[in-house]
């Protein structure tokens, strides 16, 4: 695994070369993890975990409070392991002025005052946002490896909650119950807060699972993740629970798997972002159901539930092999609730294969 | 409830107006909740779940996404909420704009991406934060009930855990039970990850719970908290498994509990929070074993695990009726594994009661 990050840490190097940068200051939790193996998470939103310096020159250090000390030593060249105390943005300042005279910092990832504070001690710092980003775009095989398990264990899930979904059972209940089979059949946490969306719940993209309960002949849409070896799993499927589901429900189901599988059976590499999106849209659009098709058309995922790309209408770039994308069409109606179905593909060379 | 988030805002606005502040644009997720009711988590470290305006002249707005807007409209005066699209900032502008031309903002709640957006737009903007902490820092009635909920449950989770302890359980096996626990009989989440820590491993302030077993002879040091009612808890107790405790143990446990109770019975309402932590350190120093304490002595808690007042040595600011704060002496050795023991009190008119 340290030769996994050190390679990785190589990498962003080219790319702090090729923008004349003599280091990185990393801050974002899952880019830190990324480069080190160090802490996916931050102990709370305000607070770190700790920091890389990733250096041009290769010296890098992973700096971070007593808390993490021993922690940071088990994985880190010890004498690049740098303890700061409260005022971490001044005792920072000493490490970037022995890397150079230009640092570029996640200006997505550090607060306006932990900037300010270091901006005061006289150093050049320029915003370079997204390069590690752009590595981790781009799977490695060990990394798709990950994403296979936790997707396998999401459709274990999948399969178990059909049978579950009786009658009588709520939201809340329903989703407990898949948050406790996901940790007792190995994933050490949800990706996300779980969906369980009772009939026109199942029109809120946010839906909190709460008392509303399965009835005789509902449609229930389960959206659910889970993170195994540190990589998220993310799927979507709507069940009608007993016999009849209604016309509408049914003739939605069609459209959206149509629109899914009509989306997949395109995606290639090279195919612009945009126009995968637009594969599913046209379905919908041929149907006269566009209207009902509100989000996107789905996001990377990887150490976190929603990175880069984004299949929008508006996004930018192309698909490129390595790339693991959800895809994610649905149709809401608030009236009875909605469809969404969700699978998430790995780019390949000659098209996409589902996880 | 809405009539308690109300109150708070009037609370708010007089400190605006005491700052000259004609708005402060509120990021903090614990302190949007706080305010509004709205959204109590982001969704992920790296995006928000909305932010609020309050405003001096009282035309307050809950600014969402579209994933939101629902949830927003239950809760919010309807004309005032507002949706923005992927570039929130901007949009955030023209809102900003009528309230006025002295804008707060908490530096230490937005990322400096967001601050050079919403800058670029023109807009004076100044760093004002503490401001809601500095509310959110002595609790009202109903915080303290509902903090009372969530520290009755840890009790009951402590009392319980003690006879799970048994040789042959690993932490990571005992970690998932008292998450369970917690869970099944009324928690919404944990506060934060539990620590169940054998033998050496309690020395470490981050342990994380692993494959490492009970022995027959051997300290658990357990620190586990929950969240009830959206308030946490956070316990600490360093158990002995088996029938021969060794002298070591015995002597820091005592200790340990002497410092908490002098702490404890010296904590008043005007006390210099340096001081409460001196009187628990004085025991430490009395005893010759100083140095085996490594850590602050407690830190205030409430919506946030770690939130307003630290007792610690460098401490500013006294202790409050209505602060409610941990008291968590510890002693550590690498060698055999350490000892805390964490309640938490609430600050009364005349000392402070345990919760």
């Amino acid at each position: 695994m340290h030769d996994i990050y050190a390679a990785r840490r190589e990498k962003l190097r080219s790319l702090l070369c090729s923008r004349n940068l003599d280091a990185l200051l990393v801050s974002q939790a899952a880019n830190r993890y990324y480069l080190s193996g160090f802490e996916l998470h931050d102990p709370q939103s305000n607070e770190s975990a700790g920091r890389l310096i990733i250096s041009a020159d290769g010296r890098d250090w992973l700096a971070t409070d007593a808390r993490y000390r021993d922690a940071a030593l088990r994985l880190w060249e010890n004498d690049r392991v740098f303890i700061y105390g409260a005022d971490a943005p001044t005792q920072l300042h000493g490490l970037l002025r022995q890397c150079g005279s230009r640092i570029g910092m996640e200006a997505q990832g550090v607060s306006l005052a932990f900037a300010r504070q270091l901006a005061g001690t006289g150093i050049w710092l320029e915003a370079a946002d997204g390069l590690v980003e752009q590595l981790r775009c781009i799977k490695e095989p060990m990394e798709i490896a990950a994403l296979k398990k936790s997707f396998a264990l999401n459709d274990d899930l999948l399969r178990w909650i059909e049978g579950e979904l009786r009658p009588g059972r709520s939201e809340a209940e329903l989703s407990w119950a898949i948050e406790r089979y996901f940790r007792e059949h190995g994933a050490t946490e949800l990706a996300f807060s779980s969906i369980v969306a009772v009939g026109p719940n199942a029109a809120l993209p946010h839906a909190v699972p709460g008392a509303d309960r399965v009835t005789e002949n509902c449609p229930v849409l389960v959206d659910v993740g889970c993170r195994r070896d540190a990589y998220c799993s993310d799927q979507t499927r709507t069940f009608w629970v007993g016999t009849t589901p209604t016309d509408v429900f049914q003739r939605s189901l069609d459209l959206v798997r149509q629109a899914q599988k009509t989306a997949i059976d395109g995606m290639r590499p090279g195919l612009p972002l945009a126009e995968a999106y637009g594969l599913a849209h046209k379905v919908f659009e041929n149907a006269g159901v566009a209207d009902a098709f509100t989000h996107g058309l789905g996001h990377g995922l990887g150490l976190e539930t929603h990175e880069a790309p984004t299949l929008s209408a508006r996004a930018q770039g192309v698909l490129l092999p390595g790339m693991v994308i959800t895809v994610e069409p649905g149709l809401y109606y608030p009236q009875w609730g909605g469809v969404r179905w969700e699978h998430a593909v790995l780019v390949e060379e000659d098209g996409v294969c589902v996880l």
